[in-house]
């Protein structure tokens, strides 16, 4: 038996039921937790598709840069790829959570030693800070031909430094979410590792506390709302 | 009958004789000019390099960012290539110039109508100005997964923004020159090709003429000493 997520227009995000064209529909497979795997649709995707367009594979070396929503499911779905998986953080105190979501080591990046001591180490960086911040700092940690791939900062930031680039033909790269298709690939590769997003599941009259604490960041990782609370 | 160019320790740039490893020897074909050729040690490698990394083949569209040593030689090679060759300048005076090279279109890029007639249309741009300038100007011309490769300009440069980036998947890349064995590979594709650096030859007595003019920029697109005039 499979479930169906559906996405789309709706009328209404609190829809019970909507109408859809087939080639939106996606199968959740059984076995993965339907509230848990509710973010893999946005946060699952948006890490899956560019560690898997950038090859991302065993005998890597696979950076995350920053520990929220977007950074979590990368640590996953890296080691689940075969990666050793580093996550780089400025929190010393998010180390051990790192560890637990499968991150091989932990490079603290207001630690000038540590990062000197990873220079030219990654074959791919995957950048989910949030807002503008200094790109420059990571480039030297990319072997020569290294790619670092922003997702969650969009918009100016940064005076850009070429040199790192130049010198080791290093990339900066975008990336957004994932197609219908990628998606799909990306939820059968979910359910093959036992990979769902960390959560907390309310109810829709805890919506408002809810919003407050993701105002002040406090969400380990998503909300999740539980719809049948809703009658 | 193949000629030698010698590349490695010697002392003083203008020695008539060199002892070298023999792996730094490369062999010039017999067709090719050997002044024209000369400067495909530097300018001719450093283009032909990125456009050969970035798989640049027929049916692609490249465009090449600034018309100088680096940009004539990029023109000449991503033609020969068989790419849609794109002369992208500020200057409508180099136009003609550009088609002569292997051009097959001028995009000027100071003309805001022209730049948006282009939007998402380029495979690869080849970024060939020396000095700090506005990257975002050009990210949009590619198409998604298109990649600007930075050549000319090494070190801090203005405020990136990753909009066009992120919604594109587009990446920018640095690249510096290339190995010998790729330079080697580059001089039998120029023999081929009959490619060689447009050139000007000086005697060992205008040297300091020479080197005024390049301080003004005034050199199409490279000064060449005959070694002979030496004596």
């Amino acid at each position: 038996m499979t479930r169906v997520v559906l996405c789309g227009f709706s009328y209404g995000g609190y829809s019970k039921s909507i109408v859809i064209d087939k080639h939106f529909v996606l199968i959740v497979p059984t076995g993965l937790d339907p509230a848990g795997a509710a973010p893999l649709l946005c946060a699952g995707i948006t890490t899956y598709s560019p560690l898997k367009h950038w090859g991302i594979k065993p005998g890597m070396t696979v950076g995350i840069i920053g520990l929220g929503g977007l950074g979590h499911m990368g640590v996953k779905l890296a080691h689940a790829m075969g990666a050793k998986t580093v996550m780089i953080t400025t929190s010393k105190d998010k180390a051990m959570t790192a560890i637990k979501l499968g991150a091989d080591e932990v490079l603290i990046s207001t630690d000038p030693v540590a990062m000197q001591g990873m220079i030219n180490q990654f074959d791919f960086l995957l950048n989910t800070i949030p807002g503008p911040h200094d790109y420059n700092h990571y480039m030297n940690l990319l072997k020569i031909d290294g790619c670092m791939s922003i997702l969650g900062s969009i918009g100016p930031t940064a005076e850009l430094n070429t040199e790192p680039m130049v010198y080791g033909r290093r990339t900066i790269a975008g990336s957004l979410v994932g197609g219908i298709k990628e998606t799909q690939e990306m939820l059968y590769f979910c359910a093959k590792h036992q990979i769902v997003a960390d959560i907390e599941l309310i109810k829709m009259d805890q919506i408002n506390t809810a919003y407050e604490r993701i105002l002040k960041n406090d969400v380990k990782y998503r909300f999740v709302i539980d719809m049948s609370s809703l009658s």
